[in-house]
C-alpha cells in the first residue's frame, strides 16, 4: 500500500516515498530504453537526479531495483481483485474492464508499458512478469471456476487480456489501438467469460448478457 | 523465397545464402540478448564468424540488419496463407493451428522468440513487428469476413494468436506452456473463429465443429 498513488502526476508522495518513486520511474524508463544490461545503477541515478548510494539503500542492487519496477501499485491490485466480487456469469466483463482500464490510466500506463517491454526482453525477468500477471488474483479464485482445469481457464483469460493490452498499447496494432475501450470490451468480454466458465475444448457458449 | 529453409538445422543453404543466414541467426541472438542499442555490427559479425564488411554488404547498416531479422521465412508465410483455403466456418481452427505450429517448429521457434523479444523492447521496431503480424494474410482476406469491421476481426484474431504464442513460448505461463498443442488448439480455436465470423460485441456463437 505504500505505493498507492505512485507516479500519479500532481500527487507526489512526500519525503522518502518521493525519492523512491522518482528512482522507480527513472529505472522503468532506462530499462525500457536500454534493456536490463544497458541500463546501469549510475545512469538510473543520474536520470532520477539522486546519488547512486540512494539506489543501493532502497533496492540493494540492479536486480532488486528491476524487481521493484515490476511491482503493481496497491491501488491497481485492488482494482483487479475487486472485479472478482459479483456474479461469476459476468466475471469476464468485470475482469476485462478492470484490467484494461489500468492500461488507460495516465498515471499507470507509461510505467506498465515500460515495465512489460523491458521484462519481455530480459529473460531473467520473465518469472517476475508471470508473477505480475497473477499478483492480483484473490486466493480463492479457483473455487469460483468450473472444476475442469481452472488453471488453464485462468491462464487463457489473463493471457488474453495481457495480449490485448500489448496489442493496444505496446504494439499499437491499428484496430486495437484506434477503437474506444467500450467497443473493445464488448468484443472481448464474452471471450474472457468463455475461458473462465464456458465449455473449454468443445464449443463456445452464448454470453449471459 | 530465398529464405526458404533458413535456420533449419541439417539443411544449410549453400554459398551466399549460408553466410547471410548465419549472420541473421547471430543478429537475432545478439539483439535478443543485448537489445537493439547494445548489439553492434561488430559484435554480430564476431558472433557469426564473418567480417563486419559482409554485414554492410548484405544489410547496409544495423537498421537494415534488424529489419531483415524480422522477415518471416517464405515457408512460414505459405503455411499461414494456406490456412485461408477452405470453409470459412473452420478458418479459426486452421489459422490457429497454422500459426501456433510455426512456434513449435524447432527450426523456427528460436528465431521467432528472439525476434519478438527484441522487437517488443525496441520502439523503432514495432512498425515492423506489426507488419510481421499481418505479412502472411492473403490480399483478399477482407472478402472472407463479415462486413462489420473486418479490420477489428482480423486484429483481434491475429493479436489473440500472437498473445497465446507469447504466453506459451516467451513468458512460459505454466498452463499455456505445459499443455499439449491439441489441448490448447481445442480451447482457443472457437474463440478465434468467433472473432473472425461471430457476432462481435453482442454474444458468442457456438462453434461449427
Amino acid at each position: 500500500m505504500s505505493e498507492k498513488g505512485s507516479e500519479r502526476p500532481g500527487r507526489p508522495p512526500s519525503g522518502d516515498g518521493r525519492n523512491r518513486d522518482r528512482i522507480l520511474a527513472a529505472a522503468r524508463h532506462e530499462f525500457a530504453a536500454k534493456g536490463f544490461r544497458g541500463a546501469t545503477m549510475r545512469s538510473i541515478a543520474a536520470a532520477a537526479g539522486v546519488d547512486v548510494a540512494l539506489l543501493a539503500h532502497y533496492f540493494g542492487n540492479k536486480d532488486g531495483l528491476f524487481a521493484a519496477t515490476l511491482q503493481l501499485p496497491g491501488q491497481a491490485v485492488q482494482q483487479v481483485q475487486g472485479a472478482f466480487d459479483g456474479p461469476v456469469g459476468e466475471l469476464g466483463e468485470r475482469l476485462a474492464r478492470a484490467y484494461l482500464s489500468l492500461w488507460e490510466d495516465p498515471g499507470l500506463a507509461g510505467s506498465l508499458r515500460a515495465t512489460v517491454a523491458s521484462a519481455l526482453a530480459h529473460e531473467g525477468a520473465r518469472e517476475q512478469l508471470r508473477e505480475l500477471l497473477t499478483a492480483a488474483l484473490p486466493e480463492d479464485v479457483h473455487s469460483l471456476l468450473p472444476g475442469d482445469d481452472p488453471d488453464l481457464r485462468l491462464g487463457l483469460a489473463l493471457n488474453h487480456l495481457f495480449g490485448i493490452a500489448l496489442g493496444r498499447h505496446l504494439l499499437r496494432l491499428p484496430p486495437l489501438a484506434d477503437r474506444d475501450l467500450p467497443t473493445l470490451l464488448a468484443a472481448i468480454a464474452p471471450t474472457v467469460q468463455h475461458y473462465l466458465t464456458g465449455p473449454l475444448g468443445r464449443s463456445v457458449e452464448p454470453a449471459t448478457t
